[in-house]
Formats: C-alpha cells, structure tokens, sequence
C-alpha cells in the first residue's frame, strides 16, 4: 500500500490562499516518491479575497474549501473530517492563506492564534508520532499551534529574521536554510523547508519541497 | 541568454480556467530546461466562474487577467500586449479555460471561434516559425485556430475518440498518444501531450509536459 499524505490547503492563491506552485510541487512531489494525496481545507470564509494583479483587497467573498478545491481539482475534504488514523503524513504549503486562513500570525505575528481544526490535525499527529511537513512561512504557522504546550520543534523559514525571532518568540527554535534544502527535526518528526521565503523561481522550489517530502516519507 | 517562453494562461481552476497542475508543470519544466517563462492571459471576464467543489456555476464574475495572475503569482502581462519578438517559443496548458476562453469549443465543437487575441498570437508564433506547444484540450483549440487556413498541424489530445474526430473535422491531423509522451510537428513546430485529458495523476502530467517542453525549446 503507497503511504497516504495529507495535504491541507488554504486558499488558491499566494496573496490570499495556498501558494500555487508550492501546493502543486508538494503533490508531484509525493506522487512521484510513489506516495498518494489526500487534500484538505477548512470550510470557512477567506480572510479576505487579493487581485493578484494589482495586489489590492477586492471586497469578494470566497470561501477557502471551495477555492482550495481549484488546485485539488475538486477532490477534497473539510478539515473537520480529517482523522488521524486515514493518513500516514501531513504536509502543509505555504502562501498568506497560511498566514491568514489557518492562523492569524499575518497580522499578529507571535501573539497569533491557529484556526482550532488546523490546531488539532497538527497536533493530534504530533501526539500520533507522525510526521509533519511544513513549507514556505507554514513553520512559522506550526510555532503558534506550540506556542505553550511545552513542545519545541525546530523549523526553518529560511533567513528572514522577523520571521525567525517570531519563531523563537513562540518557543520554537528557527536555523537557517537554502530553499532548495530542509531541516529535519528528527524527535518531533517536523520537517520544514522556506519555499518562495527565500525562493527565486518556482524550480527551487520543486528542489526544496522534494527533499522535505522524501523526509516525510522516510519519518511515516 | 537562456530562451524565453510565453505560457498563455486561461483562468486559474480546471472547470472554468487554466488546469493548475499543468500551468504549474509547464513552468516548473520550463525553469527545470533552463528556460525563463513570461505569462500572459486575456483581459476579459470569465466565461463563466465554477464551483469546483460542486462542479457547479456560481454565478459570480471573474476577469481571466485576474484569475491567471494568481498562477503567476501577481507577474504576468495582458494579452494584448503579445509581441511576438519578445518570445522564443509559446505553450498553452489546458483545463476548460482554454476550450470556454481562449476559444468556445466547450460549447461548439468543431464549429467554434477562437479568442481573437489568442488567435493572433498563435498565427504569429507559426508565421515566424517559432514552436508552440498545446496542453491537455488546448490542441484542440489549435486546431480551432488553424480551421480554414490551408495549415493541418499534427496534433494529440490522447485518445478521446470525439474530440479526435473535431480535430480531424478542423482539418488538423490527430494521432494517439499516452499522457507521458508527446506528439511533434517537425513541420508546422507545433508539439502536443494529452496531460489531464488522460492522465492518471499529476505524476503523469508533468511526464508529458517535460518532454513537450524540451522539444519545444529544441525547437525554438
């Protein structure tokens, strides 16, 4: 049987959603390290919904399962189905969706809040022993579900330093990394890589999210 | 100077734009090849905007400019501004954008127009002999545009026996091929690869288009 990767989207879109390239380089990447997706969203309105071109607020309303069923091809779940016991692996791409959809640390940065059913699927496969990978700003994400719980993981966002004294401000540890690399917190089963942190092009990227899809994978 | 390839975007969502696995593995092969890409997408609305968790129109209004943007993460030029001095070469990934706003074949088969825009910019690449590559249905839309003037590309869009038949119909030439190759017009520099309309999985798709994408550019 092909180990079963969870993957759990945010939007479809880098200024408001899930980062595109990131997202579909995670699904290559899985399925051609001979592993199977299953897709995840959290069935909620957007934060808020970017003209991509001219990176301005539109007023729409989207909401974030539906958009994210766009890079899913429509082959997804809500989040609050997601159990533990159906997937072997959980990854998590990048994008402001992460920033604004399944936390708030857009705006809040290490005084932010995770959406509750991003929380517990984090947590519930830490708590399982199985592994988590996290690109792009998503670490940063995955240092407010921790923040406070005793548990410290190590995570690279790549270089920014806000980012990484966030990180630190919430207890985790941040080191850096190249986004064709990634770091592997072998006890926690954490696995991050920066993506389009540090990224220049969309094939850094793919580089980047391979390595840390084949530590999943040797972690499940 | 590494070649520059145009990618002509069509929305961002399979239902009711551009196929997002296969825009993302044409730019992530382009990158991979050494090449450098430049996006382009009509400024014009959406034929119509997809519920891609229901499979269901919504209703709602989009502009393709808008949409496509998010695939190109905010980098990406109107259509209208197309030169074709500015690109080595052309590719098209696929998704119902192509067959519902680059053309209407969604609706009219054999008998459809083309979007003038991106007729032009087709007719132009073949005029100066320099290489297109069409994804998934977007041969299909090829062979709208060359209907009725004297040029009979070679083409695949898989094995769909109908859609075959249309392109046979245009006066095009259809031959089958899986998903993880391509077909080349030598002649006419036009290569095809069938992505999504067989493909099994994301895995497949970038297959097809990384080979499509290394005999454009030998090609170009």
């Amino acid at each position: 049987m092909p180990k079963k990767v969870a993957v759990i989207l945010s939007g479809c879109g880098v200024k408001d959603g899930a980062e595109i390239h990131e997202a579909a380089c995670a699904l290559l990447a899985i399925k051609k390290a001979g592993a199977d997706y299953v897709c995840y969203a959290p069935n909620k309105p957007q934060h808020d919904v970017v003209d991509h071109l001219k990176s301005a607020p539109t007023g729409e309303r989207r909401n974030v399962l539906v958009e994210s069923a766009r890079i899913a091809r429509g082959d997804i779940r809500d989040l609050a189905s997601f159990k533990v016991s159906e997937c072997d692996a959980l990854v998590i791409p990048g994008g402001f969706g992460s920033a604004k959809n399944l936390s708030d640390y857009a705006f809040k940065g290490a005084g932010a809040t995770p959406d509750p059913g991003f929380a517990a699927a984090v947590k519930a496969m830490h708590a399982a022993g199985k592994p988590v990978g996290a690109i792009c700003i998503t670490p940063a994400v995955v240092a407010v579900v921790f923040r406070g719980t005793g548990v410290s993981p190590t995570l690279t966002i790549g270089t920014d330093p806000g980012t990484a004294a966030d990180i630190e401000a919430m207890g985790s540890r941040h080191v850096e990394c190249p986004p064709t690399d990634c770091v592997v917190d072998e006890a926690n089963k954490i696995v991050s890589t920066p993506a389009y942190m540090s990224a220049a092009h969309i094939g850094e990227v793919y580089e980047g999210v391979c390595k840390l899809v084949k530590e999943v994978l040797r972690l499940a």
